[in-house]
């Protein structure tokens, strides 16, 4: 019988705790926001839209958490290499579109490698991206 | 000026308790599902997918709740409508893709108002209607 | 620090042995194959398509395996389903559009788990499930 | 009877050929790459994505190869011309999607004629082009 390495996922009730603590962190801010989370694989676990949200920012929530699940990076590294005349120019287009600015966040273990990732769009790039980033830390804690 | 009428939506509070009682549902059951809610508008509200369930319920437990919701009636109920030479052959065609068997239960306000719909997938369609069935029972509840 | 269950995966060298025993199972029969393997979640990992098979069993292979992961059985299996009047009539809309034909098959790992899949198409369904079947065999052994 | 020009095209061991050399380069290099080759229709031939390798590059390793031979040129010969204001902007909506930065390459036979293309994606533009020109001159060799 072949031997296959193990790798890992994201649970249910770790993705749950990621979007509480995404929720609570736009609460805190004053944002409505859209939180998705995906798995090791790109597809979603769990998504939640708080009342009032950007009706648009369900589907860039869901699109910056596979972006950055696809690149093992935060979504708003491959914008400036996105850009025109640089060496990404126009990457959105792969991958049935991407989102390439900020607010996708990957989810590690402790050993650093990627396990999923989370998406947040209601506000700002930088309001979603700190709001994706308070729930990989909880995660992480 | 005109005056427009209300309308009622699930809020994200709701939609988690939808969830809620389905996944719970699902566990008694002894199944893994996926679970979607739309809103009153047809647009994503909140999703979870139990660990283990099959990815390829994902997108059937969003389109069935979708199109729960797109007709006001249980997903199911179009099946044998949409059967060959029936009245409504091949109406999974429209609206990007519908899915026409049990599983997607539309929710109602006190007035009997469709206020949004849940999607479950993950067993038989008869399984995936009695977990969506759960969820909307404890909208109401 | 969370702990996060493991999951396993194909490697590339596995995934070269699957179409290597499937290319030389068609070979022996004399048919035509493109074979495609997907990974635990669902995402192409290696494809060969044989001199001279369908240019239109590229996409078919593919969505054979993918069809076979996202469902965790053969794709066959879900063919008697999907017919006018049965449970899952017209799945084949969801997930980007499934192929519920055989020639798909889950890869498991000694303890069952799925860890993704391989699909051939080229010839009838029942040569194609062979194909598959064989380059599943070769993983195990 | 119309008698019809022949054509060359890559056959599948040649195919591998390519993606082994490509594989063995972007080990030498430590990358993690996804190669794709396709034949002289445009048609995917051959795919390999090594273990850890960007989920998100299996689309683009296999568009930069059709977008090379769709075009035959490597495809990072497009790029400057897609820029803004420049002759081909937006190319890129076209074909369904095509990829302009470096990291395809046409596959050619002894005269000259383009009989394919290999596409590598995971790196920097400059080190998945290397890494599709060592598969390309594997099937030279």
């Amino acid at each position: 019988m072949t031997s296959v390495p193990t790798t890992a996922d994201v649970t249910m009730e770790q993705a749950n705790r990621v979007l509480t603590a995404s929720v609570r962190k736009a609460t805190e801010l004053g944002l409505l926001m859209n939180v998705a989370v995906v798995d090791v694989g790109g597809n979603l676990k769990a998504f939640a839209r708080m009342d009032g949200a950007w009706l648009g920012s369900i589907d860039i929530a869901i699109r910056k958490a596979r972006t950055s699940r696809l690149f093992d990076m935060p979504s708003g590294d491959l914008g400036p290499l996105a850009q025109p005349g640089q060496p990404l120019y126009h990457i959105e287009f792969s991958n049935g579109g991407l989102i390439t600015f900020p607010g996708g966040v990957p989810i590690k273990d402790g050993s650093g490698l990627v396990v999923g990732a989370v998406g947040a769009s209601g506000s700002t790039p930088a309001n979603d991206h700190e709001v994706a980033q308070a729930g990989v830390a909880a995660f992480a804690s």
